[in-house]
């Protein structure tokens, strides 16, 4: 199947992955003392994934006229955050996922407490790299700009974003939820990270004012939910080749979703009006925004 | 048995103990969609605990001549580093240890998942607080202190740091180390985040001097390697009531400890040595850093 992107939007998206691998590469090239650890942080890190997150960081700062370079700690870190939220998600205690970006988890690849410890050990080198000097002296960023990534990124990640939203997940199994909340559920456990990485890209250029971060925020905000929609969409009509994963296994366990509250369809034209929403969030922006204008068409029409 | 602190160290670490339940106090009162999630960090973090991090924090300030007030975020971001640790491993993949502060882990009391929740909201809530203003605006801090902070914490917690430690100590299970690879192992999963302590606290002071933090490095160092001996010699010496977790635990798992290593009586020695060598390095400093030289030879004195 084709997945419908204009070949400008697949030439940003892969510049954005390069940049992002990249800043990773340099970031685990560190030396530890454990040698399991080493090599299972880097299995979780740079076995491929979609790098979306970093694509909305480095789409962040050209829609405020950033440049990408200046972006590359901000993409690194929420990739981070997200790498390790996927291998504490996978473990048997809390989703039980075998398989992950179409090789095995990490704690089938290496061992469960290994797993935690990588997830931990993410996270702290999430935050080590958003505080961090830029690599490049050309794009050094003010030390109040950096501290304002590190609040809105610990704010993103924790109880109140990304893990109270997998508790509230975890709490919902079985349960039968409504619309309202399945998106207090998404907007906190995929939305708050998706947020954060459109802002932290913004941020990354001393310039960006606030109402440009109010409508990157209300832009995020949107494409956060349609991709999430997208997702309970294609867990029933992708297929496990193409997702990386089971297709069906959220089905499969039991846990409400926009197709099973929503229905198919009406999940369709969610996703599409979600994604309108989002760009009409940037009626003001030049066309250095172009880039996550497309990506929020891009992403209700992916098939994995 | 009479724990030996003089009065006065006594009521410093009463008066650490509680800025630092005042200070996690406030940053608990969060509002998180997820009851369970918000009930089981309070559980990890409010359930006592000796609090030797926060103290060693706030006598670090004193150190340099800083005031205790300024370090109530320090103090309450290596607390919350340290409460996720605790509450990681003893997860059943980890150390499986049932029992933790005199009461259930936090696992045995919720569930695995939860537990594993809960360390990752505890992290980012760590690097929230210690990138954040202090309370008070008469001990406002500039942003580069803060930044700082961020990195030194990040680095102590991580692979590069606990993290890569505890990885250690689970390669290390079963196996006979000698003295310098159970001194790497310690160094980095205790160590680094008790001289991280020291550090931030100086830190948050403005002015502070490269030469005073080395000085405190070493003081840190130090004291963190005789705060592990003591600990190994209170499993075979200690009482399970005193420890609050069960006495031999270590001993049990087969774990090499510093006893198993050298024997009772040259523990004893190299503990009294560590702390030693730990007070020489405060000597250019003035009275402020009583506290820490008191607290020196309380750690290998203490009988839990």
């Amino acid at each position: 199947m084709s997945t419908s992107k204009p070949l400008q939007l697949d030439e940003f998206l892969k510049q954005c992955r390069r940049r992002v691998d990249q800043r990773l590469g340099v970031a685990l090239e560190i030396e530890i003392a454990s040698a399991t650890l080493l090599e299972a942080i880097r299995y979780a890190c740079l076995g491929g994934g979609k790098r979306i997150r970093p694509v909305l960081a480095y789409g962040g700062a050209l829609a405020v006229g950033g440049e990408l370079a200046a972006a590359d700690n901000a993409a690194a870190a929420i990739e981070l955050i997200h790498s390790y939220s996927l291998v504490h998600d996978d473990l048997p205690a809390m989703d039980n996922d075998d398989l992950r970006r179409g090789k095995p988890s990490v704690h089938k690849a290496f061992d469960e407490a290994t797993a935690i410890l990588v997830g931990d050990a993410l996270q702290s080198m999430a935050f080590q790299i958003i505080s961090a000097d830029p690599v490049t002296q050309k794009n050094a960023l003010g030390a109040n700009n950096r501290l304002a990534m590190v609040q809105l990124l610990s704010q993103a990640a924790g109880a109140t974003g990304m893990v109270g939203g997998q508790s509230l997940d975890f709490e919902a199994v079985g349960l039968k939820l409504n619309i309202q909340q399945l998106e207090q559920m998404h907007s906190l456990k995929t939305g708050a990270l998706i947020r954060c990485a459109v802002l932290l890209g913004s941020l990354s250029c001393e310039s960006t004012s606030d109402s440009q971060m109010t409508a990157l925020a209300a832009y995020a905000d949107n494409i956060g939910l349609a991709f999430q929609v997208q997702d309970d969409i294609l867990d029933v009509v992708g297929d496990t080749s193409q997702l990386g994963k089971p297709q069906g296994s959220d089905r499969d366990k039991n846990k409400p979703t926009y197709v099973s509250v929503l229905g198919l369809d009406e999940a369709k034209a969610l996703a599409n009006s979600l994604s309108d929403k989002a760009i009409a969030a940037l009626q003001k922006f030049p066309a250095n925004a172009d880039p996550l204008r497309e990506l929020a068409t891009f992403l209700v029409s992916r098939w994995h």
